[in-house]
């Protein structure tokens, strides 16, 4: 079997149907796909400051990769890259050597925040002194600390690697925990431009799976090594990641399909939502729905 | 461990919660539910002719037991119990007896159609001659068949057993497939009182799991044993249910939150979808969407 588009040997089998890409067509094909979620969705604008959430794994990799190449020709656009290092040992150490080389290759300026820094100790630390489900902890932090340095660093819309592996696991974990209006905050782009407090999100790589990502990271070369984070894996994600992988080679298209079922209601979900107002958090100002940010009562929580 | 309610010793640990019943208190519990599904979705009102499918098996059993205590209370409710006998060997002819049993102890008229009769063939004989999904089309012949017959029979509202794991299974089925646009048609009552063509549906057993219906019917002395169709447990609902199942033991209360979960955004799904116009298929002039129905187009391919 030869590559769809050429003699060439084939790398991968995309997903949903039987075609076969060769390296160069697969590169083509995946960067296509980006361009196209971006096109569709307005993701980007000229004017945009584009803040972008490097970890330095394959997906945020793989998205700055993609929005510079996007930004040389669209002059307009400008780059910067935000990095989080929550202090996790024997994995960020390894990610941010590679974010901090792909932005040195890129010449895009990368900032680093430490939750050591920001908030007083590693996420090691506290989990080693609080019994937390470490996702949670450190998912309410990182959606924290990104947008208030986005913010302060004059960016208007924030780049996630989210891919459609990810998605397709909120979606159902958010059905899972009776949660399905959370989902109205799920989608390829989210937040409101005339809201200056609430970064817009964007999710460029929204419609390819972790599989297609991870695939063209490594033919990049951008990851010198696929480490997962140590904590990923335990909990209702990492059972959600697993139902969901096991259907897809059973019944091809399952994610896809839990997306594309997920789009057609999102815009009902969001209409019928009924946005709260926002407030200043007591404790340190930044914009929450809650008298308190969710971020100083968990970690008042801990004091 | 006590009931919750007496000092008898419990049948049950109820889902979604740590209370446990006796024998006694399990049974009010069970009809009280039921009744309340009832009141909460309207689904029954004075001068309704219910038809009520009846395989003889657990979760039909039990409804019509239950509507038959409710219509001896209320004298404006008429019952009338339909069998559909589709000719599965070694299965159905134990529940029909069942079925008949039951009726003839509440003294509810039982009409019995069967495929054989009615299409020509049994299942299992066409399943011997085609290639084909068992559940796919016995679903579509039994549906057709229960509609034309309850209407004949001059009823109003059909009741079907359906009870919360066969919901949340149908929910996440419609998303896997991509066909979310389908799960409007799901829900405690569908159809609209105008349309007399095709015959409402009601669930009553809505909000209880398979467990409960199961211990219910035990209890109650209706099933005689315990079998289950020799076609169900495959395909797609049978992986569906198993992964419900899994999730359910691991985080308990995921059935009632993918069914609470659709219970909320069912109304949009419904205010979105246009309903479509409602034609006579032309070859057995029943209703539906399409020039032939569902029913006549899979008879004719098999010809």
């Amino acid at each position: 079997m030869a590559c769809k588009s050429c003699v060439e040997k084939p790398v991968i089998k995309l997903p949903n149907n039987n075609v076969q890409l060769c390296k160069n067509h697969y590169i083509k094909y995946f960067e296509k796909k980006i361009l196209k979620t971006i096109r569709q969705f307005n993701l980007v604008e000229d004017g945009d400051h584009i803040g972008v959430a490097i970890s330095g794994g394959k997906d945020s990799s793989s998205l700055l990769y993609i929005l510079n190449k996007l930004a040389e020709k669209r002059k307009k656009v400008k780059l910067t890259a935000i990095t989080i290092d929550e202090g996790i040992h024997g994995y960020r150490e390894h990610t941010l050597k590679d974010a901090r080389k792909l932005c040195e290759e890129l010449k895009i300026p990368l900032y680093v925040y430490s939750y050591k820094e920001e908030f007083g100790q590693t996420l090691d630390e506290a989990l080693k002194k609080y019994k937390l489900k470490p996702c949670s902890l450190c998912g309410v932090l990182r959606r924290y600390l990104l947008n208030k340095k986005a913010r302060e660093l004059g960016v208007n819309k924030l780049a996630t690697g989210h891919n459609l592996d990810d998605e397709a696991q909120s979606i159902l974990m958010n059905q899972i925990k009776n949660n399905i209006q959370t989902s109205a905050r799920l989608g390829p782009i989210t937040g409101v431009k005339e809201d200056k407090r609430f970064i817009r999100r964007i999710k460029p790589l929204y419609f390819l799976t972790e599989r297609e990502v991870a695939t063209y990271a490594f033919l990049k070369g951008f990851v010198s090594e696929f480490i997962e984070c140590p904590n990923s894996g335990h909990g209702l994600r990492g059972d959600v990641r697993k139902f969901l992988n096991d259907f897809e080679g059973k019944y091809p298209g399952t994610k896809h399909a839990i997306l594309n079922s997920f789009l057609e209601i999102m815009p009902l979900l969001r209409k019928d939502y009924k946005m709260q107002e926002i407030k200043d958090c007591v404790d340190c100002g930044e914009p929450c729905s809650q008298e308190r940010c969710q971020t100083c009562a968990l970690l008042n929580s801990l004091k």
